[in-house]
């Protein structure tokens, strides 16, 4: 099968050998997989983010549920926002078939352990043709849900566990700081529970339209007015947390000196290189900082499940289309904000 | 009267003049004052402080509450840790009379607005001989509690803050990194409470066997055990809340690395210099960051109460006393650890 493969922190199209279902998993084509802005900084940063994660384990005991690491000279099929199509089964199998349309929460478990599929060198994602998926983690998606639309259930499930993780709550207002996919995930969740007013900041016209359709009540370009000024014409004091979704240093800092007293900061952007803070601008106002990862499987459950009952309408988020060989080029599109948003790995024809 | 003052970040001994209360207000002699690593930190830092104190002034509205700032070209006496005794009354002071003996939160007011206590060109501290108060903060000391000890109910209510605002509850455990005044202020609330096991980590044996005094379980020197290695032995898995009470730059990124998943970190430690953290550790982990300042008024009664009716033991934070010639002496002195914790500032003779 065709695959983009990560090899040594670079990216290349190659053939690979189909993938083998083992007991209890199934052998799946690929509908349809989303271009995760983490993988274009994995590519750029894993040398580094390497580093830091083995440092936590090395300051950690060791924990039989984290996933084998990938080793980086080795090969990787990153894509961990899939939907696919069973093509045939594992040993087992007892309630898949072939023909069924399922999402998964990117992991896969085998007598070895758990590995992150996506970011393991022996279960590749969906910037390939096939994928092997266990059972006991597929969700089969409902009838007449395009898969396209189902392949968002990954991303939207981030935004579904920061607004969870935040505890924000009707009274309280918003503040999402950058429109890619994860502030647009946050933006669609507080919007579907009601929060408001929501304040959206990028720099980028075509995301702050985006942001719009999602659901945000005030829209900025922060170059011309700063999010906390527009917060403050619309939210009338209400209590306020501050999603920072951009993921780059100084970020944090931004948002610890536009916070007001007592707000909480929920870090939901991905910054993988070392950041510098003011602690003290935490201290005067009290504030609280919330780094949030991924999402539980019943988040994870309900985020399909909100796509699948129109809940949210997710897409606009779906700015362009490529087959695995066009991966490296959507890599370097998805650079530019005012072009792509989601760009999404289909099968060629 | 005879002050410590401080002016363009440095400190020195001189005559000032009495001061006089306005409406409301009490005179009183300063009985005993405690010297705060705050007030070292203002002296080296001041500079760095304002600059960022300025800074979130000019990103947000201007609060009428907020303390009018001190001028730092202007003399300003530090103290907020104070026990007075009442000489004189100012007009309308109707429940204090001469010989009462009080605390006070270190806040004063006036037709012009709020001061605080310490950091103010209008009101000084108690490094100084007299002080002014207002009747409507001042609590009398209950009867029988001596000064030295009442004096100590502003450190000691730094800690009680931290301790709720961390909202542990019983069946979780903490680690305190570091054991000065405010790390030791968070052990004797933690202990009060009722929380363990607590494990408490200080490069400084005094320090240490102070920790234990106040209820520390464990005590670690961090260069030959982690506290987070003590805190695997002794806890069993129980949540923990981290008290990062050091407050120099490094400290924050060492919580975060320490921290297991889930864990909130509790910055009572004044960090005024820019700090490097590496968000992924937070990431990874879900970790949660509170930053806290100071106390509300029924934390700080409730501090003199804790005192006053025996829960909890300060007394051997007492390790030294000085009268104002000799407050520049001191604040070199503190430098120290082995020698000292807690210097009081008491009348000459």
């Amino acid at each position: 099968m065709r695959a983009a493969i990560m090899r040594d922190w670079e990216l290349r199209v190659d053939d690979l050998p189909d993938p083998t279902p083992g007991p209890g998993q199934v052998l799946t084509k690929v509908l349809a997989c989303g271009i995760c802005g983490s993988d274009l900084h994995m590519v750029k940063h894993g040398a580094e983010v390497r580093r830091l994660t083995d440092r936590m384990a090395a300051d950690t005991p060791p924990d039989p549920t984290a996933p084998i690491p990938f080793q980086p000279d080795r090969d990787t099929v990153m894509g961990h926002e899939f939907c696919c199509e069973v093509l045939d089964v594992g040993e087992g199998v007892a309630n898949l078939r072939a023909g069924d349309v399922v999402v998964s929460m990117p992991a896969a478990f085998d007598a070895d352990g758990v590995h992150a599929i996506g970011y393991s060198n022996l279960y590749n994602g969906g910037y390939a043709e096939q994928m092997v998926l266990n059972e006991l983690l597929a969700i089969k998606v409902p009838g007449g849900l395009p898969a396209e639309l189902a392949a968002l259930t990954e991303p939207y499930a981030v935004g579904v566990h920061a607004v969870a993780k935040s505890r924000i709550a009707k009274g309280d207002s918003a503040i999402v700081l950058g429109c890619g996919p994860v502030g647009l995930a946050c933006i669609a969740d507080l919007r579907r529970l009601g929060i408001g007013p929501i304040v959206a900041a990028d720099f980028s016209p075509a995301r702050r339209a985006l942001a719009e359709k999602m659901g945000a009540d005030v829209v900025v370009d922060p170059r011309q007015t700063p999010a906390i000024e527009a917060w403050r014409g619309a939210a009338n004091g209400k209590p306020v947390v501050i999603f920072e979704a951009v993921g780059v240093p100084g970020m944090l800092e931004q948002a610890m000196a536009m916070a007001p007293k007592d707000a909480r900061i929920l870090v939901v952007g991905v910054c993988m290189q070392a950041d510098e803070i003011h602690p003290f601008l935490g201290i005067g106002r009290e504030l609280s900082i919330q780094f949030v990862l991924a999402y539980d499987p019943l988040e994870f459950a309900g985020a399909l499940t909100a796509i699948a009952d129109g809940s949210v309408d997710l897409s606009p988020w779906i700015t362009g289309r490529v087959d695995v060989d066009g991966v490296p080029q959507a890599f370097t599109d998805l650079a530019d904000p005012e072009r792509h948003a989601k760009i999404l790995v289909t099968p060629r024809g």
